[in-house]
């Protein structure tokens, strides 16, 4: 885990146990085909190059292997550890050292199909998967009509992980929608959420910075938001738009709408600064409100 | 209640008891001296000449009776019903038939200061008081430092009301930082809430604006912001540009930093049109997790 290695010395205490208060991610906007292999290849080609330039932790967006059709969600599945799509996820971190949160892929398992987010740490081990909670079945302005639910199953648990670098908590697209999902992460100890997502041209405009923004904001941590590249041909529109939102609201970097990696540093130390100067989690009413996650139950 | 009354009726089914379904409201944006009396007559002018302009529903700034200082709010503080702030808002509401969103002054009851917000209806009747849940804590950069609970008590219940125009939720400033609780509102029944509030030259041009179209795209539902203009030889300096946003999140209307009334219509039917498109609040997986607002404890 060189590069890991390397910025975890600069947070290292001598003779201690600091973790690193700072390390570099990048977001990889690709463009979706319809061809798996050329997605896998490209999202290779893009995971390579953010890691060349020395981020830590890298993100690729929704469903990066597979157009987002609802139809093509069951074509297009794979199972761990099997799939092609995970077996290069978990050879890629192990080869640079980093962390991979791997977009999301339509995972099978037994008679299910799930929007899941693998997340891989540097030693190529499977470190958590995020399958969507929210499943998005909508008909918005614009005659953009999706039911996720047609072909997906809706996952139960929330994603907090513990990893050299952070807390990361992840979450796929439409789950952003929900506040409380959010706020259980920052209570679950997140500092960084990482969501694969593409929203569309209806919603992106109205909505996807904003949202963002302001998850990062009311919960003092960062937001890292993979949207594909836009593709006007393809039948669902992605906004593109990748970003990644500091504690203070902050836009650290933004993608426009092509192909492209976009990098940020994350700063640890930052959200204490943010923290202690408005002190949003200290100051939440917990006599007068709470928020839980209920354990899913046994079935 | 004339003009309500025309509203209404063009809701009306034959013989019905159908509710508008649209309605002006006035935000009235004033300069907050430290005279009461001038706030009081500026806010007389403000909110007649609201209401003259159609106006059913007038929204007034945070503590616009009182310059925004910890230590002047016990100065300032007036109980209700004797004091000469609630009596002038109730007159009003009354003469010109209309409501009435009192902003918040320091209110005395007992040993303690709150910073409520006095809702008055069209026969003058008291139809709530909200009481600022979240205090003001807070050491900003840029030297802003507020610690309101040197002075103030905080309320401990959340104001749903009923009217004639709409389920209307009330919260005070620091408040719409808690997503916990707009979404109480929401679910609730609120249709609009009316946050007076005085964001700072800090957090307003960081947060203001987002977190208002944030807290009404999530829940769908119309957000209005009333702020104090802005006055750069006051202590505490606010941001202005109260504004009134809707179910999209869109900005229907917006203030400068000056002095001065803007107007919005509200159109109860675009919330439930957002919520067939979007269907956020139907999508909360609250078999998964459970946002509660607990009975305040008896003392």
């Amino acid at each position: 885990m060189a590069g890991v290695r390397s910025s975890r010395q600069a947070g290292f205490e001598k003779g201690g146990a600091r973790l690193p208060s700072s390390f570099k991610v990048g977001v990889c906007q690709l463009k979706v085909s319809p061809q798996k292999n050329e997605n896998l290849q490209k999202a290779k080609e893009m995971i390579m190059e953010a890691a060349g330039r020395g981020a830590h932790l890298v993100v690729l967006p929704e469903m990066f292997n597979c157009p987002y059709q609802a139809r093509l969600f069951l074509e297009y599945a794979e199972s761990f550890p099997e799939g092609p799509s995970v077996r290069m996820l978990a050879g890629l971190a192990r080869a640079r050292r980093i962390y991979v949160v791997g977009g999301s892929i339509p995972e099978r398992a037994g008679d299910c199909v799930y929007n899941t987010s693998f997340i891989f740490g540097p030693e190529g081990e499977l470190l958590g998967r995020h399958r969507k909670i929210h499943l998005f079945d909508v008909d918005l302005p614009g005659g953009v009509r999706v039911q996720e639910s047609s072909t997906l199953s809706a996952g139960s648990e929330m994603t907090v992980i513990s990893t050299d670098l952070c807390r990361l908590g992840v979450a796929v697209c439409y789950d952003i929608r929900f506040p409380e999902l959010f706020r259980l992460m920052a209570l679950g100890g997140a500092q960084v959420i990482a969501v694969p997502a593409a929203f569309n041209l209806t919603t992106g405009p109205a909505h996807w910075k904003i949202t963002f923004r302001v998850r990062a904001v009311d919960n003092q941590l960062y937001l890292v938001g993979a949207s594909p590249a836009r593709d006007e041909s393809s039948g669902y529109v992605a906004y593109g738009h990748s970003l990644v939102v500091g504690p203070w609201g902050e836009v650290l970097a933004e993608a426009a709408e092509g192909e492209e990696i976009i990098y940020a540093e994350v700063d640890l130390e930052k959200i204490e600064k943010v923290r202690r100067q408005l002190p949003l989690l200290q100051h939440r009413r917990d006599d007068l409100y709470e928020l839980i996650f209920k354990q899913p139950e046994q079935k």
